[in-house]
């Protein structure tokens, strides 16, 4: 399966993309160049640093208009944002939902906060997200139709939702999950956790689905130390998305009426004020990762034994992390690679251990996983930080 | 029922014991005096923001002198830290966790995301506390234990632990409710959210407990804009509670390997580094919170018609929100008082609707509550900021 693979060229090639530097290169790292410190100073001098707040509104405003989608809720962090998202659309205790087993921890943990048990969905090597036609194949043979409700005819569970997941910023392909998720009466909740500032076909990732989650956690393109927020165009979800996320207190002066089992999720002000900041420069961080992406792409050019991930078509990624895939899945290859790079001062990193095969998901219903496994061997994860770009 | 009470001399003693204002004076808010501006403009300058970062640690390390509890791990929020303590003292689904109707809903909403079901016991007037000999009484006639478990004959459920809070700052028996935790093989989680600062017999409450937390919402004595904290004394348990909060992760260089279904509830970088200047300030906020209540108590000392609430013997209280007590439980009375406490630029509030009374509780195992339903009608909350004091 080894194909032949020339480590220190690699290294040389990918050191020329990328800006001088003295010490190690991060894989990402935050960048606060613009009003970070006025507003969060203004928060600290107000006194006005948790709960209630005028920079929580601002930055929700703020990332409604920059995705064009209607509402946006701020909470704690990307994996609050995705558990409520599933909680919004009625996923209940021992639902299933379909997710790609190729995606971060956190999005199979939201589902178990909700009782629920993930399925497993093989990803496509165009898009590295869920492979939408195999999907509606294993559906066709596994899954049917009772009431109004899709059911996995092998468990007897009903599936409850598709969560397919934008793979290191890069958009799925939406089109197609669009028609599965009509075709089977599955709710599309979009984990955009990796994908602000990516776009599908113009629109922007995360207004496609009924509702979606966004991350602002300190590795991804725009921070907030800790924090999420949660996407709809539907305004009594998000109505009800703010009132669960702030423990759904019924208004009053003074009362303490909670209506329903609430949540304390809501984005503290002072996290919400470095929002604020980075929104007004994520429009250049955008193009700088772009740019960065560009640069990688032309010295990986004809090399052998590794190519550069470009972004799907139809789609405009904001490569939140760099990507380059071994012709060959070789998880001796893909492990020397990591040692070497890393040595080199290149921080680099593998894509995360396939779901399935984490003994706390291992008994979890899952679909033929051929195309994940050959990625896991072959994706590794280069630097990608905005100032780098 | 009514008892005659001169409100308008009541607004004119508090006035007497309050610093001269102009506007209306808030029920509390936070004060930020010393190092916070230089340490949060340290993580800007760094970059290190979020989850990792040397203010976490500080932090932690913080908490753990001050409190004398062995270890403390920062979390997002005083939620988070009760859902992780129940859930590690092995509180599972269907199991009852004795908790007092007079709380804050978080108390109960963390026993909901375990799965289990609040049983609601009364309060004392002593301390506005869990009545641990009320308690001992309820579980002589209504539990029994089976193999080394404590089981509720009425529901045939499993009781689970015990987690008192400590009302307003003010310490709980804590003595008779270890003899109960022993007596019924209950573990005691000690719900400190509001009681930093605040000792029993010398000793920090939350070291009391097989573990406890603690809260930094923005109306604490100190805050982390959001945050809260894990302590106890038990190395193991505070390993995994580390371990949960961040995902459970199993560290290595780059591999994602998750043991265990992990939480994202670790406090970022900048709320922590916020939470050490905050720290440095906790024993003069603390005297500034007690001299202010000494004041209240001696401008209050003979009114007719309210009581100013006295921390019980043996504790030194934070006094974290003061409190009257009205002479008689009428609510009527109350609702009074809080309109023309409000209107007058004192912002007052009530006790906490009873938890038994919220439709989402209402249906849950409950002993007799009169002495709550007694202390509802008479709570009110008075200005409490350590700026006042």
């Amino acid at each position: 399966m080894t194909t032949q693979l020339d480590t220190q060229a690699l290294i040389s090639l990918l050191k020329e993309a990328l800006p001088a530097s003295e010490g190690p290169i991060a894989l990402h790292e935050p960048l606060f160049k613009g009003n970070e410190w006025e507003y969060v100073k203004k928060c600290l001098d107000t006194g006005w640093v948790s709960s209630v707040g005028a920079y929580v509104n601002q930055f929700e405003e703020m990332l409604s208009k920059y995705t064009g989608v209607n509402h946006a809720i701020a909470v704690v962090n990307g994996t609050a944002a995705l558990h409520m998202c599933l909680h919004l659309v009625g996923v209940a205790r021992n639902d299933e939902v379909i997710i790609p087993s190729l995606t971060f921890v956190a999005t199979a943990n939201a589902i178990s906060y909700c009782g629920a048990i993930p399925l497993f969905c093989d990803s496509e090597e165009r898009t590295l997200g869920i492979d939408a036609e195999k999907l509606n194949d294993f559906l066709l043979e596994n899954a049917e139709i009772r009431g109004n409700a899709c059911f996995n005819r092998n468990t007897g569970r009903r599936i409850a939702a598709i969560m397919p997941m934008h793979t290191f910023g890069h958009p799925v392909n939406i089109d197609a999950l669009l028609l599965v998720s009509d075709k089977w009466n599955l709710p599309l909740v979009e984990d955009a956790a990796e994908s602000l500032g990516s776009f599908y076909k113009g629109r922007h990732t995360g207004g496609f689905g009924k509702i979606s989650g966004l991350s602002f956690n300190g590795n991804k393109i725009i921070t907030t130390g800790g924090g999420g927020a949660i996407l709809t165009n539907d305004p009594e979800l998000a109505r009800k998305a703010k009132h669960l996320t702030t423990t759904a207190r019924v208004p009053h002066q003074w009362s303490f009426m909670h209506d329903e089992i609430g949540y304390n999720y809501r984005l503290p002000n002072i996290n919400a004020a470095l929002g604020c900041a980075q929104m007004e420069s994520l429009p250049e961080y955008v193009a700088k990762k772009r740019a960065l992406a560009q640069r990688y792409k032309t010295v990986l050019a004809g090399f052998k034994g590794v190519c550069f991930f470009r972004e799907p078509a139809d789609t405009q990624s904001n490569y939140w992390l760099n990507t380059i895939l071994l012709d060959a899945p070789d998880i001796t290859q893909r492990d020397d690679l990591l040692e070497k790079l890393n040595e080199a001062g290149l921080m680099t990193r593998p894509a995360w251990t396939l779901l399935h095969k984490l003994p706390i998901f291992s008994d979890c219903p899952r679909m033929d996983l051929s195309v994940a496994e050959s990625l896991e061997r072959r994706i590794l994860n280069i630097p990608s930080s905005v100032r780098l770009g």
